[in-house]
């Protein structure tokens, strides 16, 4: 069960609006990396997990924190769209062709669909959707999911940072930078503790059913040569890789029988 | 550019068809986490990157390959389906009670969409889509969004495995296993080697930038003890984490501006 | 089955081409609430309505008004896009700023994938979809949904008139304007209707099923104030509404068992 | 922001496992008119108001209730998932066909993405997305699509209620049962409250643009006679309703210009 | 602008309910090939036209019947249907698993969502969506997608009859498979008349500007020998093919610069 | 199997970096109708296929042919976006309008999310999904799918082609154009030697099934009258067009059951 604080987590005031700014942190807000991503990852990591408390409650314990991030992040797209232009005539674009490309650079839904409010989409206007979201049971793979997500939303904002020199934005950016170096590590500390338990190979125990003759061999299907650089090094399960140049087609060729005619594949 | 053998990477031949195999295989063709996002990211990232040879080529060379296990997972998908029931009258259903099951654990699109081969979606029948791609000009991100692939993929093989006894399937369950094996610990040797330039955050240069202050606060905020756990630990940047009991709502309650009258939003 | 007129409901044409209007116009076309979610929804309902014949009707006279909403609609769009520029160069930007920025406004694919003529689309090019679309069984609901859809509709409608003084294009959106007025009363009158025949919560028969306990309680989950101004007032079923300052968490912590080996949920 | 209670709000525990209700319970959690999206409107609406404080807080405690409700679904989804099925030979299936079709009724993602626990997915597999969602600046329309979205939902935790004769399933949802009646009822009010500030038609000044003349005719699309009932009869805004038995088209025929041949428009 | 007729344009009544049947058909109804892709395909092409009216009004006339063809699946379904089981107790289960497999093998947002009635989707319950529609503003391509709509669609139809027994279903399938064939004739005969005009190569006017020498080039990247035979045969513009045993890479190999380090491009 | 050689099978690079045709050029990769399109329809076709040799080798030789231009497409949109601007201050787009107009004709997420690189998606930012392909098991339609394909990919270069002056960019559209006529053309082939073996109706052989009175009446729903100018005309099966100037309903007026009151579909 949740309660909710109007107070922010974090002050979400820009100095001044911008609309194209509004666009680009969509990203955060709606695109596959953002926070909701994040947020229903989480929460659904941790309300299935049945293991060790410690990481279920980091999981709920964070998710829910991104329920707030969200919420920061709609608040700004908000406060950096007020005043937006909606309209220009002819004249008015040839008198004033930065305001023109000001509204050109806009998202044309955030005026006419949300009232210039915050819309769940990525800056083109794509709805997010579940497909980016995992939760699959195995907490290894998943911590290591959550260590993406972390990277590349912190890899995000920090492009969104230099994409102003608003500093109430900057602010913000600044603080959402520093969460996701701290769940950057968090995530890691917890996939290491897991590695330690399960061993680094995602799931644990399929070691003796592989085929494991081809567990550590690089095989070089591109023509560049610089793989081959890894011939030899030892993989972080203590083997050696090794390097195969022209890896063999080993499947034979193969042929399937004709459908039943019923199907009307008519093939020649 | 590319080239084809028609002779396969690894046998792809079931010893008898199963259609609900088949559906379930689906996954692995055309699921979030299967060979067709592989394929996709891996080309992606190998094309666009601009930095050391040895990345981009392991890229090349393990996007290319992948096109041969989407090859490879079509083909055993098609043989699966041969000969499948595509229809059962009501009296047939009665005396056949087993077969109706198996009629509807099977895709009907297999059947009425593809004429008993496979198709680019997951086993519920959703179509494959680029939101699961991730191509970012980050590579250590994206190494580590590989190794996810290759986790997940890896956790989604080892199911499948222990849902047929069928040696068929089995032996190219185990050849991908050890693939998979093979392709989250040379993602990862990449991912380490990288870090070992930039830094365990991703991005590497914006530290000077964010609020260092909140960088390495575990915040409790669910009331779950499980997380404090992590107090005091060590972070793979060597600094410790602290633990944030009550974390407070620092940003004030947020007040905007009524949006201009032609905008129409009435609110009361 | 239906039948056409080459004639259109109403004017459809504007006074000059506005390849920027032609763009937001989409949305009335192919978003969330426009005139397919429209036609679609009520459509769907008509024909699967069993009930009383006046409803029937009523949705089927409108879905069918509706398609010839889509058909002015793609119209006009077509019109607004006549000799629209689809390109420039570096110098011509510079030269002419004001037609760069109203290429930089415009949908590229309105050019490239439709030869300057309507897509299915919003203004943001998301592909129409059947998940805009309600047709639940229930009369009641549906009519409700039908009041939205208009509602929403209108909205729109209303800000895209604001976004243009083309007399041509303002003239269609005053006679959408007035549909969407009917179209608001008319399904209003209907879910009346339906209401005092069935209640006014939907579905109508499971008041004796719910725990009516919390069937007219505000619980304060967000520390806001506001809502208690509901307290007391006297809901539309005739009882009153009672608030609960501090909603109690009924259920209990919840431990799940962890899931069969087979499955690798390794959690730790 | 936000803090979370391990302890739910409400019992979510089932007497037993049953996958086939798992799998009917993802409408709930991720269909068109689950709780997320009664989560994601009310808090993007309420995070986006402006106006009156009553309303912004009862969006936003609302909202905050919802993250509740779909932690309790997907809870109550990993419970009634415990010790299902994930495969059966074919000799078993026709051993035991009534444990063949619970296989094959269940969602095969169940087991092989998310190890027996929740996805955020509806019933047939089909991501949450948001364009299920509304947050439009007009609170009119808004709670209009609020009074839906809990009418929907009720009605399909209604058919849920006779699906199952699981008790404490059945308890979970005659809690949600008596939510939804109240969330109606409270949506209701507010509508009722801004609708007597704006008038019943959204939005609400727009009456003097719009052609007036077609704002009360029932246009006889379909030769149904049904919808004529309503000629004559009182619409909410006090008006009569007309009835027009063969509506004009008032249009013309439109006639556009063929596009500049750049656009390789070969049309014959 | 249109008009409806209550009554259909053909029967689509079937001699007794199928549930599974009803989700079979859905495919017809909101697949990728479905009617409602012809219906929004054939209509967006006629109201964009700009060139000749009879192709203008073979489209109109087309896409008009289609949304009655869209109005009979939705009807049929409807009635397949009735009466459907929408829920077993496992004890019912082991007494009737032909029952229980029919009950699996239905879609389950038929009843949950739908209350039994047609939804607009397919049978794997994915939404229809505008990306299945093909509206270019060249009629030659458009009336070669329009051929193959009718013949996937005759394909799908032809799978379908075989699918069930029922005479009822039959007949209506009995009749969209004739109205198919005369849709494939009628756009053939448009397509070969704006060849002759147009060429058969689309678009028509651009055979001096490509590089011609790779125009009859059959490449040899499958090492199957089979595509041989195509060499030296007349393609249908009157020139031969001709066959390139092992077509080179004539591009070089790329290389890009790196990003800016503003983009964060961590790259190694 | 696949072998990948880094070197690109034509040139694909641009005299100058250009942002917005970098946009554009997204079609081509991740449109309905882009490379991605061809590759995984012909790749899917030929794997499935179980047929003549000729058509399956075909197949695979043109599906393995786009991966390349896949990759070609690609690595041009890069070096399109080398050095691309990715942010100005209001004072800037006022001091340069021309390059406000560029910035705001950018795809964001080129910057935002890919690191001024490719992704998988249309110029409007749409994911590409599998929704575009086609693969049937009936290589009579799909050879047509593929003629399709290739006819609305050529009419797309041929777009491109006129939207840019840039000689490099010209000269690797000028090689698609060619392979596209080369596509079109051997696809038109194979179709036309499997129409003489199954006939040139799909599927080959349900004549007598269907109801054949039906199957040469192009039947009149539109007032326009054009389409009266193919009575008469002979169709490609050799017989003639007959005309229906007023096209019946036979089907009657359909009346469903009303459902089980336990689907609570309240209806009046
Ligand atoms: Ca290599
Ligand atoms: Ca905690
Ligand atoms: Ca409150
Ligand atoms: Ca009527
Ligand atoms: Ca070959
Ligand atoms: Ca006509």
């Amino acid at each position: 069960m949740f309660r909710h604080t109007r107070a922010l987590q974090y002050n979400a005031k820009p100095d001044r609006p911008d609309p194209i700014m509004a666009r680009r942190l969509q990203e955060a807000l709606g695109g596959q990396w953002g926070e909701t991503t994040g947020m229903m990852s989480y929460l659904s990591q941790g309300w299935s997990s049945t293991g060790d408390e410690k990481y279920k409650d980091l999981l709920l314990d964070t998710g829910t924190e991104e329920i707030g991030h969200v919420e920061m992040i709609s608040t700004m797209i908000g406060y950096l769209l007020e005043g937006a232009p909606t309209t220009m005539t002819s004249e008015e674009m040839k008198n004033d062709p930065a305001k023109a490309a000001l509204l050109s650079g806009m998202d044309p839904e955030h005026a006419l669909v949300h009232g210039l409010t915050a819309g769940l989409n990525n800056p083109n206007g794509a709805a997010w959707n579940a497909g980016y979201v995992t939760s699959s049971g195995n907490l290894v793979a998943d911590m290591r999911f959550n260590v993406v997500r972390e990277s590349e939303a912190r890899l995000q904002v920090s492009r969104l940072y230099d994409m102003t020199d608003d500093e109430g934005v900057r602010d913000m950016l600044k603080f959402l930078l520093a969460r996701e170096t701290q769940h950057q590590l968090q995530f890691m500390k917890a996939q290491e503790e897991l590695e330690e338990k399960y061993g680094v190979i995602v799931p644990g125990n399929m070691h003796d059913v592989e085929h494991s003759e081809f567990a550590h061999v690089l095989m070089n299907f591109s023509d560049g040569e610089g793989s081959r650089a890894f011939e030899g090094q030892v993989a972080k399960d203590g083997q050696k890789f090794t390097y195969q140049e022209n890896p063999e087609a080993m499947g034979g060729v193969p042929k399937g029988k004709p459908a039943d005619p019923r199907l009307h594949n008519d093939q020649g």
